[in-house]
């Protein structure tokens, strides 16, 4: 089974929002698993520190690096029994949510719902000393270029995302495999009843019953979305297409597809 | 005071993470105000539906215009009759968490933090019908390049990314002015007692007492680091630093500042 544990001061945060909606009810049904570890238990002093002032000076606190090493290496020792029986392979990736990580993207979040799970640090303070995130190995990552009070709610973010992933948690007819960033463009436009809404009407092509039309009218609308909004996702995409077009199967830009484009729920 | 109101379908999520830590003590502290608004409250039918099946086909729901315009008109009515006696400058931006929208950056933040709030919609299912998002000028906003279950998260990420930077939220010793993406660099490394951790040493410079020699290498490590991780950010801040040398103020990209760069507690 999936498998997330979190290492975080505030461990009553946990399950929060990732106890309503898809998440919780996957939880519910046993279909992943969530641990909130409550780092101040491995601090070892009367007053349970798990900061510190920072080398070099500056304002606020650090991580201390003995205190999360030791939390890491409890999970991971779990992790090692649990394990008997089970594949070397399943070892789970551990990740500090950082605004100086890696940015999160779609593909990542795929690769961490295909593997056993994730063990995440949430950063606090300042920031995390520097000697465990090598010494340990963690992989930072980010959810955006913005900076939140505390990590947990960018692993709340990370694990939602790899949730809805997870098999039997989204119905058959949203298979997460086909809609926003799979396939490097925005989605397009939805519309639904009422037909009209304020003087406005549905666009007739998708009330026309032509399912080529709609599947071309929303390719179209999805690129130039994509073109508008996010020229950098668009510059990508064109270089994919070429880079494709070279082996001699790309398909036209700008066909439709035989698959309408799924979109987001987010 | 600075009010976020959210429009949602899970009420019950907020204030979740954003009742603990330091958005949670400025709640209880009255510095900010929160309302998460039921959108099944403003549906008309029997089973109170806020979505439809997609125009044109396909699969899952789509949030219906009418329902989600009358909720939308409910809460800025209330600020209508709220505002009396304030600046009618004072309406709060309309924003749509969505993995369609403009990407969040912390600039955007500081401009939502320092108005006087926010009303936050958010998505859910495979999305929302396009003419409220015309008809009432949604801000559709992006927290990075992933696909979350619903908008609730990347609200809660939003507005704790906002709140922190209110007036009296964090103590004198971290501003928020001066850390992470304002002077657009990652975060230098931390170091904190203990000061040898398995072997490894606090690099001997931070603990020289020579703030002039600290100053220097934590700007060359930031550097170093939005170089070699963020090559985007990079590009941007030598686009910026060029720029501002043609107007004959830059300083030497490398010279230490006497402000040793803050950094982020995320």
């Amino acid at each position: 089974m999936w498998r997330a544990s979190v290492i975080t001061i505030f461990p009553d945060m946990f399950p929060g929002p990732l106890g309503h909606s898809l998440a919780g009810k996957a939880l519910t049904r046993g279909l992943w698993e969530l641990a909130a570890v409550d780092l101040r238990g491995f601090a070892t002093d009367r007053h349970r520190s798990v900061d510190d002032t920072p080398a070099g000076g500056g304002p606020g606190m650090v991580m201390r690096a003995d205190v999360l090493a030791r939390a890491i290496d409890a999970v991971t020792a779990a992790d090692a029994v649990t394990a008997i029986g089970t594949e070397a392979g399943d070892r789970r990736p551990c990740l500090l949510t950082s605004p100086r990580g890696r940015p999160l993207t779609q593909q990542r979040v795929a690769q961490l719902a295909a593997g056993p799970g994730v063990v995440v640090v949430c950063g606090r303070f300042e920031g995390v000393d520097e000697r465990v995130i090598a010494a340990r190995g963690l992989e930072e990552v980010s959810i955006g270029d913005y900076v939140l009070s505390g990590g947990e709610l960018a692993a709340m973010v990370l694990i939602d995302a790899c949730v809805r992933l997870l098999p039997g948690v989204m119905g058959a007819a949203a298979s997460g495999t086909e809609e926003s960033f799979s396939d490097g463009l925005l989605e397009y436009p939805h519309y639904t009843r009422p037909q009209v809404f304020e003087g406005r009407d549905i666009p007739p092509v998708l009330v026309s019953g032509d399912h080529a039309r709609v599947a071309a009218w929303r390719r179209a609308e999805a690129e130039r979305l994509t073109r508008e909004r996010r020229p950098d996702l668009w510059a990508a995409q064109l270089a994919r297409l070429s880079g494709v077009a070279e082996t001699g199967s790309s398909p036209t830009p700008n066909a439709p597809r035989d698959d309408p484009k799924k979109t987001t729920d987010g």
